[in-house]
Order: C-alpha cells, then sequence, then structure tokens
C-alpha cells in the first residue's frame, strides 16, 4: 500500500500535476468532526505560490469533498478530497521530456515506469499533491486543536539567515498559522525574502529549514519498535518534495557532544514530569514524553533552476544541457511549511486514533 | 502492526532485556537463500561491547533459529530467530525503578504501560533488541550481496573527530565490514576511541554521526509518495535507540545553499546514466536514481551516564537525583553501525521483494 | 486501513449513495496497462439494474479517471476512478430515518457513527459502491486475461433453480462475460428469472448462489497463513453487501463427507499435475495447485422489500412497522456476479504482483 | 505481511511441524492482561489428540512465554509465545518426500518453495502451527470474557449426526468449554465418535461443521468495507488447514429463500434493540447489530487416511500410489473447535482494540 499512509487513520494520495486533479482519501476519521470549507481554503492559501518569491503558476486549489461528509461533519466513512488541476500548461514539458532535469526524478521514475509515467509537470511526483495532504491535514489539524494538541512550523534558515527559537509555543504557533511567511521574527523573514529574491533573479534558488513544534500531546504516545513518533513522521515527510533530512530535538548537534550537557533532567512542575531542556524533542524511546514535539526537516533548494545545466538524453542516451524556463520557485520553503503542518496533524491524528479509539477525535 | 516493519519483507521484534530471550520473525523471504550461521555470528559479534569503550555486559548472543530454514537454506516460510538473555543483572534496575533516568524512555513508558512494563534494563526499549534485528539482517544483508548489493556503514565523526568520505565504495565497504570500530581512516579511529575514552573517565558519553553507503542497487526502486527510499528506511532507522537525526546526501547542508551548487547534473559513463555529484545521496523523488546511497544518522551520546543528574521519581511524584552504576557505554556509535547495516538490508530487501517479486533475493 | 484491501495492489473504496460520486483508488498496478474505457463501460452496464427484475434507479455510470491513466496506459501510480451520483431520489429515506430496515445496516451504523452518518440510500453501505470496484476490476481483469488468467461467474442457484455445473472452463467463461444473466444454461435462467419477477410481485425478494471460476493460475499463489487464496478472497467477497457465505470446491458438502470420497487424487496429464476431481477448488493448504479455482457465494436475498415487516425506531427507542416502497431489487444475485468477478480480479491481482514483482500485469 | 493478521492486535505465526519449535507472536496486547499458564494449558489440552478418534502423536505442548509478560500481566509490548516439538518422527515423511499427499498441500507448496520447503509432517503446512494460535488465543479470550465478551464453539455435525441449535448461549459456551469433544447434546456427540472410529476402522476419514457463537459484542463493531466482520473472521478462519467454507447466520440456506423468510426483524426489549430473529448472525452490513455473533465452518474430512489413493510424484513427474500409514487423525472437527474459538478471539480482539483504543482490552 505504497501511496496510503497510517494504522488508524490512514491517507491515500492520488494525481497527477497536469492530469485532470490531484486528491486523498482520508480513512479512520471518527465521526462528528466539523468540516470547516473555508478552513480548509485557508489552509490552502498557505501552501498557494504568492509574490515574487514563488512560481507563477496560480491554481485557484477549488476543492471538492467528494464523500465522507453529511451535513457539515465527518460521517465516520472515507472523506475523499479532490482538486481540479486548471493553470496547466504542459508545453514546456513536452520539450523536455527526454532530458532529465536535474535535482528531478525524471530519469528514476523512467527507470521504474518504463515510459508510461505522466511526465508532465512532474507528473505524480509533483509537490502539486501536497495540495491535497494540506486539505486533508486542514480537517485533522483542525479536530486535534479541540483536544488541545496545537502544530506550527516556521522557517528556522533560509538563505543563511535564522529565524528566533521557539519560545511560548502555543503563542508561537497562533502567531505562525497566520502567517503566509511563517518566521517568528519578521525582521529576519524579511532578509529571508531578500535571499529567495536574489536567488530568483540569478536564474537560482535556495533551501532552507523548518521546524515544528507540537504542543499539547499526552505522554507515552507512540511505540518503542518500529512506530516510534519519529519513525511515522519521517516516513511521512520525507514524501515531501525536497525534504533531505528530518531530526528531532537538538538532532546532529546532539551527535557531537556529551550526555551531561544533552539529556534533559527532568522536574516537577505544578504536579507535571517536565525537562528542564528539550534536547530529545518531545520524544523518549520513541514515545512522547509530555514535552512538546520538536523537529526540523531540511528543505533542498529547489531544483528548477533557469541556469544552464549539464544532464543527458536518458532516452537516446546522450548528454544535452538544460534551462528551465516554465514557472518555478525560486525557493519552496516558506510553501512547504503548511505542508510539514499537514502531515503531522494527519501522523498524530493515527497515533491518536489508535491510543484512544476510532471515536476520538470526534469528541467534543 | 507496531512491532512489524516492511510489505514484501518484513520484520517483527519482540523481547526484552532482562526477560528470557530477544528474537525476531522475517517473513517474507525468498525460498532458498543460504544461511550461514558462522556469518551471522560474526554480524553478532560487531554489536557486542569491546574494550573499554564499552558496557561490561557480556552477552555470548547465542542463537537459535528456530524457524524458516531447513538443510542450511531458507524455506520461504517465516524465519523466526530467537537469542536468550544470559547476563543479566536486574538489581540495579529495580533499586531505581521509580526514577526516570534522563535521556531515558522510562517515564514515557510508565505513561503508556501504566507500570506494567519490565522496566528491567529498559526492557522492550532496551538496546539488546537490536541484537536480533542484526542477526535477521545478516541473512538478509548476505542474499543483497549476491545480487550485486553491498552495504557499509562508518563512524563519520565522534567526540569532534571526522572519518575521511566515501571514496572507492565496493573496496570502502568490504574494508569496513571487516572492522569493529569502522572507521575508513584508523588514525581518525584511534582519536575518536580516545575521545570514548576520555567521556567515560569524566562518568560521561559521547555521539556521534554514521554514514552509511549502499553500492549496487537499480534505478527506480522505491515510491514516490509515502514510501520513498527516503521515508522507509528512515521509519525504521529511529527505532535504533539514540538515533535523532536521518538526512539523505548532502541533507541539511542542502538546506542552506543554491540548486545551481546541490542539483546533481547528470552524464553519461559506459552508456550508463550517472551525477556528476551525490548530494541527494542517490534518491531523487523518492526512488533510487542508480548513483549508491548515501545517508546519515545522528546517534545521541549514550543517556546513560555516572554523573549525578537530576530527575523525578514519576511514581512518588517527587524530584530525585540519580548516578547510573550499572554497566554502561559511554558511547554506542560503534556498535549501532551494524544495526543500521542490517535495517538497512531488511528495508532494501522489502523494497527489492516488492519490485522483483518473491523469489528475488533467492535466485542464484 | 479498513477501506482499503490488498498488499501489493490495492483498493481503496469511498463514497456514499446519495453523495456526490463513488469512487475507488486503485494502487500497485503495473505501468503499460491499457486502459480500454469501453471495457470499463461494458462492465459496468452488467452490473446495472435492467428489465423487470431490477430497481427502478437507472445511474448512467458515466465515469471519470481522475490519475494513473496516460495517453491509454497505466502510469504505474494511483489510479482513482470517480462515479457521480446522478438519479438520487433522498426524500423516501429522509423519511424513514430513524426506522431500523429490517435486514440492512441502518441500526448498527447508527450504533458505530452516532448519528452522524450519511443514512441516504444506505450511505457507505450501499450496493452502489460496488460501481466503482466493478470499474477497477475491469482494468485488472483485463490486464489478467493478457497472462491466461480468465474470471467468469455465473448464478448457480436461484429462487430454487439450479444452473449446470462448470464444463469446458474457458469456454464457459467466454459465454458469461457476455450475459447479463449470467447462466450457462438458458432455461434455467429462464426460470430463474421468473421466479424473481413472483417475488418482485409478491412484494419480496429472492437470493442465490454464485459461482466463480478462475482457470489459469499457476500452481503455488497464495500463502499458508493468513494470506491463503481462501481467507483473502472471502476477506474481499464478505463486503459485498448481501453475502453471507462463501465456500471453496464442495465446501459445506465436504464436512458431511469421507476423505477417500473427496481427496482430489493427483494424476499426470501431457506433463502437468493435475487432480481427477476439483472438491478442493483449486487450492490445497491455502495455495493454488494449477487446477481452476472454484468457489460459491451465498447471496442472501434483497433486504427491501415492498411487505410490511416490523422494526424499531432506534432513535426514540419504539417499536414500528415499515414497508419499502422506493426503488429495489426483488433480487441481486445477477447484478452482484460481476462484482464478484472484478474482488477475484483484484484479489488475483494482488496475489500475482506480489509473486511476480510491481512489473507484472504491465508485461506483454 | 503474510503470516501476519490484524491491524491494532495483530498475531505473527511461525515454525514447522518437525522444526524446533512452533510460535506466535502478539502484538498490540493491552497492558495490564491477567496472564493465566494453566488457563493456556488447558486450552491447548482441548486441541491435543485424545482416545481412539485422533492421532497417536502426543505433544505435550508445554509452552513458555518469551517476552511481553512480566509478573503476571502483560506489559504491551510483544508476546512471543513457543512450544517445542517433541515427538517427531520425521521417517515416514522423508519416504513419501516426492509424493503428493492428495488433499495436502505437498505439490502446491513444492511449486512455490521450489524444493527448498520443510516438507516434513507438512512443515508450516501444518495443524501443528494451531497450538501456537490457541496459546495466543487463550489470553485474549480470557481478556475479552472480562469485558463480557464470551466466545464458544460446538460440533454443528460430523459422521452425518447433527448437534442442537444454542440455545441460552451464555450458558452453552459455558458448557463448552469444559468439554474436550464439544456437543450440546452429548448424545449425539457419541453418535459423531462412533462414525468417527467407524472411518478409522476404514482407513478413512470424516469432516464437520463446526459453529461458533460469540455473545456478547456491542453493536457497531466492524467496517462497511472491507474489514467487515465477516471478512475479518473469514479471512483468518480459512487459514486454518481443512476449513473450506465459512457463513454467517443461515449462510447458504438464505440463498434459497425470500427476503420476507429470513430478515430479522428487530423489536425492543428491556429498552434494547433486538432481532426476533437472528438469520444474519448478528451481522449487517459488516457491523456488528448488537445479537450474538453466529457462523458456521466447513471442515473437511482429514486429507491423510490410510486408503490406497492414487498420486502422481511430482519431482520425477510420473504416477504413483500412495497409502498413509504414520500417525493420522480419523477427524480433527473436534480439535479444530478450540481453533475456531482462539482465531476468534485473536479478530474480536483486534476489532474492539481498534474501536475502543490499545488500553481496552487490559481495564478491570
Amino acid at each position: 500500500m505504497k501511496n496510503t499512509f497510517g494504522h488508524d487513520l490512514a491517507v491515500t494520495l492520488f494525481g497527477e500535476s497536469h492530469g485532470p486533479a490531484v486528491g486523498a482519501v482520508l480513512d479512520g476519521l471518527a465521526p462528528g468532526i466539523a468540516v470547516d470549507e473555508s478552513l480548509i481554503e485557508s489552509r490552502l492559501a498557505l501552501r498557494r505560490p504568492f509574490g515574487t518569491i514563488s512560481t507563477a503558476r496560480r491554481e485557484p486549489d477549488d476543492f471538492q469533498i467528494v464523500s465522507g461528509v453529511y451535513e457539515g461533519y465527518t460521517t465516520g466513512t472515507p472523506l475523499c478530497i479532490l482538486i481540479p488541476n486548471a493553470d496547466v500548461q504542459s508545453g514546456d514539458y513536452a520539450k523536455n521530456r527526454t532530458l532529465a532535469r536535474p535535482g528531478h526524478a525524471d530519469y528514476a521514475a523512467y527507470c521504474k515506469y518504463h515510459g508510461y509515467e505522466d511526465y508532465r509537470g512532474g507528473g505524480h511526483f509533483s509537490g502539486r499533491l501536497t495540495a491535497a495532504l494540506v486539505a486533508a491535514g486542514a480537517i485533522v489539524i483542525s479536530a486535534l486543536s479541540k483536544k488541545g494538541v496545537l502544530i506550527g512550523t516556521h522557517i528556522k534558515s533560509c538563505g543563511g539567515v535564522a529565524d528566533r527559537a521557539f519560545a511560548d509555543i502555543p503563542a508561537d504557533i497562533a502567531e505562525l498559522n497566520g502567517k503566509r511567511f511563517a518566521v517568528l521574527d519578521e525582521e529576519k523573514g524579511a532578509l529571508m525574502r531578500h535571499a529567495i529574491e536574489e536567488a530568483a533573479a540569478d536564474g537560482d534558488s535556495v533551501g532552507g529549514v523548518l521546524e515544528t513544534a507540537v504542543y499539547g500531546l499526552p505522554a507515552g504516545v507512540g511505540e518503542p519498535w518500529f512506530d516510534t513518533v519519529e519513525g511515522m513522521l519521517a516516513h511521512a515527510l520525507f514524501s515531501i518534495p525536497a525534504v533531505k533530512g528530518v531530526q528531532f530535538g537538538a538532532g546532529f548537534d546532539m551527535a557531537d557532544s556529551r550526555g551531561s550537557l544533552f539529556n534533559d533532567s527532568f522536574f516537577m512542575e505544578e504536579g507535571q514530569v517536565k525537562t528542564a531542556s528539550n534536547n530529545n524533542g518531545g520524544v523518549n524511546g520513541g514515545l512522547t514524553n509530555g514535552m512538546p514535539l520538536l523537529f526540523r526537516c531540511a528543505v533542498k533548494p529547489t531544483p528548477s533552476i533557469a541556469k544552464k545545466q549539464s544532464t543527458v538524453d536518458f532516452i537516446h542516451g546522450k548528454e544535452a544541457t538544460i534551462s528551465l524556463n516554465g514557472r518555478h520557485d525560486p525557493a519552496i520553503v516558506h510553501r512547504a511549511r503548511v505542508v510539514v503542518d499537514s502531515i503531522t496533524g494527519l501522523v498524530m491524528g493515527d497515533l491518536l486514533t489508535g491510543c484512544f479509539g476510532s471515536d476520538y477525535l470526534g469528541g467534543d
């Protein structure tokens, strides 16, 4: 079940960038979750390109809920959400069909699908499919928030500029969720946007690091093997095109240090067990420990760039050069952020449904 | 199916550190894979503690294959491998039963299992269970090598010392697989061991980074969503106690750079499509691209340290201090390396079995 | 993953009878399977009501392939097929919303979904969803036939009339697949239709037994535990509303006999191992044995009948009577037949893909 | 995950008849279930051959719980139970290695495993593996009974003799669970045993029908597609060697009748919704409806018989005859009964854990 993820709350993804539509089926949703279409719209808006730092492709992201909702509430049966593709220009892609765009899946897809793949706009590999994840995730995130579980992501770094760390997490999350360019320090955000524009002007692109916090999870969620909180999240997060690394808490920084410095010592606060630091990112032994979940995703620079690159014509087996003059994003880190939130919501929804039963997310 | 991982070749893990045994069931193995018990022994030996840089617990790791092998070959039915626990000293653990060891899962496990967990030696959370993964992995790694798929891991960094990069990958893998302390540059290895001993002398511990190469994979293995090569590997790798980050290719370094610098341009070599660099770690769009798979795991410093730490008695809800005077590893990065190899073998075996069918790994 | 079935070729089903559409996602299809839309149409036509022996609801079953097909061939990525609901009359259902129709899921669904279920026309429980299975199955059945695997189902008995047994199976299958009322003996079919019309005239309904043959399977497909050919098929077949029994070969008749009479003795024919009888229905120990697969499904009489029945108002907790005057089928056995074929195709496609790899069904 | 069954409570089965042991891993068990080893022993005793109506192979069924239990309670981590094989005589089997025993899997297994299968005593296909299911099931059945869910099976028919129907189900279940030859009417039981002895005297065997009741399930358990209560149970039940048919409620009898006769009309009793008859076997639309679950399994006559049978030498491709003079059961229906109970318990445990969460079965 390759394009399906989750055990008790599962998402199945389908669609191609230039086909009729992309979409997702959410299975295992509790009955009785209020479905607010304007919320889904606003979440999709966060993923859409905007301004001078994004592709010129403009999809309205009109979505249709095809099943699983009746009179404004989830029914408990599979919810299928469909997002038609509207603003499709396949010409550029057909021209380059035989050329492997560096950093893209064209060649690997050709090897896997033997030429039958719908290559237009990246086909099934396109970031376009994340729109369906965002729509599906919006419903779950909304249900989680009624349980006190809050999710937010900021651009931790981009173009050599670093945002401030999470501080008051619930407040920070609330602030981030209203922003299209999600930073905690707006001055740093302006510098990041400037760096993106500079890269665009050079016919180039930049990457970035996203940092996510999940607040309000009970302790003891997850499994020791193999469905650790870390493993389940990483599995799904690596689906996001361009994510090349995932780390929890201090992650790779811990690897270079000593236990006495990075062990999170415990203390009591108002009858609750807490840790003085959170280098483990809220996870011990694969389980939540009651502290906020904290993790980062490395987003590589968008591989589609205008600069001329060396490549191959993989059908004719010869070398070539390529310049991508279509509508491309000089960065996607700011758009990927709501995708990370959405996947996080789906995974948390799955784990909590497994713990507390199939009605859990629908309770009041 | 929490403690089971894999689709077409699945591993189920069971056991507790101080229970009768740990073990694994491998399901989906092709019939006709030669099972070399001395190879399993030698792989288990790589995981065992040794010298002054490891715990004093010494398990012989006598294993028993309980099913799935007949006359030296896999039968194609589930292979259960059992490793009895021998050198068990539970006294220390009972004394500290109510105290949350910082960086460990004691408190989280208590929240999840409500006090019914077998807490002795970390119970089901213990790194001891990785012995079963190593034994199971040895069989798959051996079958993969007959298909030309080679796996090797080195300690990329530890205690502030960095090993050299992979160069001639097949040769490097062959070299690493014979070493107990797996580095490519022995001088650097000596410095690392010294750093570990220093930490041990301080009652402290160190972490490290492991880097793995998989050579010989065909292009086109993996799925775009959700069972990307990256996602499948990361899911399983995060089960390894102490792994807090996983990145592919240049990983987090890509996030701070530009597309023109990190896109891997393609070229032809002897009729084969190759990339000039390998910043994507052999994966594009979730699929192998024919280049070696390259990834890194961040291993945190062993949380069990002799230094006094602040903590809580989570049963009585009060603060406390703890000093861990049992038999502990000042570093586990060198022992975790063979676990990373094993998990990699299991995941690659699963993906390739899915691609090429249930007899694939058993062919000659 | 409740509404998803299959390992290597999986189908996910969604939709409600009176919602916007029903549909299915097929994941794991090989790339390069020719998709013939007219074939899908003709298979859907076999499921549609017709004549005086079916409901008056007439759905055109216009379907849309939303993803996974490009230029007439499967791409290898998820194929989503959507069938809009057109001829919807929800009035009758709203009137009876609080009454449990005997033999239907209304009350059980209310208990499960707490009143949030879309009850109109049976909602997600409606036989309407089988249209999506038929459309999906058509693609797989077509691919299987190119591998020499043929599937056909006849009405073994209905209204007290029995059809003749399978004889020349490939010829019988070819004949059945052209018929809307699938019997091998047309005279018996006329008697069955007469019995259905009689029941309809009485405001009543009849059931029937479907018998399916699968010809051309290699020996050795399936698993000993739990994914036996029998178990996989039965799991999926029991999803068909009204199926209350599944048996293989001589099934329940074997239970009353002796081993010497029902063991299928082996013999050689043109170098092939065959059995003299086929009481085991082509399955030994959960695996195909090279003989045709033979099984039967018991289809209960349609529970929606015009006759007055005792029931309860489950919302107000009181007794009531109900007469179902909507558009109902006096029998569905003749319509269920193509659903059985379709599910059989999906399950065989899954098992064979697991055996022979992800490209298998797409090969020439 | 072929040899694993279940979503939230999963069982993995391993072992061969003449290998070191058979066993099972139960994953997803709630923490805090009391594990009574004497209960497991008594359930295993019900499966063991006895008297003159069973094979002379006598296994003590000494089992060992290898993991997942601490101080008498489940820990919530995987429970592995191991049952060593003791009374093994492989000689007879080696002699007949190349001959396909009619009704057995030898030939199909050879096709699947290419000769690598452990053929001794049926290997992984042996009914011996059901001992592990019985041991695992005993733990779950015990936990279910504390929730008011009771499971019992009787021999509905054997050798042409029919037992009486279930009447007072809780009382009948209690009575059955104390019997080795589980019938409700002892006189009928004596006749059945006589029929078995007669078949044995003829060098022949008989089959039978098992009927199971599950009492105390809440309404609304199960899924409409594909994980219906019927489908989940049938999937697992068809693993039992010799089960060739599964039907719910009136099953195949419904197929020959009319809706007005077999619809179960609803009524109120003490504020509860009930049905006047139970032809649907407690399931509507795949979900429990609050009435007792009722189903039957067709068990074919034991295929191992002393009578001479025609067969083939499948390795040398020639015809042969075979007489099975080993230790065989003239009937297994009475031994299969506790296996049906056990699988039923495992499936119910899985479905209820999915509904009510991972702690459900462990609550007091």
